[in-house]
């Protein structure tokens, strides 16, 4: 097991079959020591991409996509998640279907801050349903900045995100992949 | 003129006589240099205060907040906002109303991570109504933990946000303090 797989084990709970809740180290309270330890993880994965840009989603991925900048010397654009519809011809926007919370938001970046000639890593914190990271591509795309990388903290490779992306030849790094979480037991992938 | 101000000054943009944009480098897109020089100025006024948790407020203070609890070497506590009222008793929340969005949302977070005994420093991007920060604190006296600091990116000086705060007798520290912003000039305040 790796850094970020051991740390699961011994502070992530099971809620149920779909759901591993982090709260105590990603999501709600940040545990710095590994927070650091991810981002060097993922600058040393897409150090040799000469990425000159990390985009994340609001807000979970910010800290891990700050630090990732940090590490690659780059700047760091946040994507902002919004509740109404509010048009904006300065900004691209994508509405995103939410399966974890049932809900739909829109997804949104002001057209100042992706460049057609960006080179960029999307970092997030979970890979799914794969609908938040597929927002931020179809936003991405409105240009032509290139992507290079996907860099994501935990995978449930059970459910459909990982493959929905890799289909579109998408370069995924997941740290964590978790195979299964049934019976309450975290298992992780072989890799 | 302080780093702060002087990035302000070339890289702000103000909207009308109560609204300062700083999307290019600390709302969407985050300068990381500008960032850690923050975080380092933070650490460097609160760091005699035994601070043992950093505390934000969902999002834009995450990152400042993030490389300033690692400048102390403390974790990092999220105060998550919510739009609907979903009670739940391993919850502390409260109602914010924001002025600058004409919105109200619920002010979160899980009682496992804040303790009595914790000694905290707040970190927010800015300070104009005291709302987001004054919410914090409700959340906070929910418990007996301690207050030692509150330290701001950007106070807009002319609203009633720090006079709010210093009233009830809290050590505020703002990095940059904006005493108007009428006549589409910025004018710092007089340290």
């Amino acid at each position: 097991m790796n850094f970020l797989e051991e740390k699961i084990i011994k502070d992530g709970t099971v809620l149920n079959n779909d759901i591993l809740r982090v709260d105590s180290f990603i999501n709600q309270q940040i545990d710095c020591n590994i927070m650091k330890k991810i981002s060097k993880d993922f600058a040393m994965h897409f150090k040799n991409l000469k990425i000159n840009k990390v985009v994340t989603i609001e807000s979970s991925g910010i800290s891990p996509a700050l630090l990732t900048a940090i590490e690659l010397n780059v700047p760091l654009v946040i994507f902002k998640k919004q509740q109404s519809k509010i048009l904006n011809s300065n900004f691209y926007q994508t509405s995103v279907k939410s399966f974890t919370k049932d809900s739909t938001y829109d997804l949104v970046v002001s057209k100042d801050f992706i460049k057609d000639d960006d080179n960029i890593l999307i970092i997030d914190d979970f890979l799914a349903n794969g609908e938040a990271v597929s927002g931020a591509i179809r936003l991405i795309k409105n240009t032509k900045a290139s992507i290079s990388g996907i860099g994501i903290l935990i995978e449930k490779s059970f459910q459909p995100g990982r493959k929905k992306l890799e289909d579109q030849g998408f370069n995924i790094y997941s740290i964590a992949r978790i195979e299964s979480l049934e019976n309450n037991t975290i298992k992780f992938s072989e890799k």
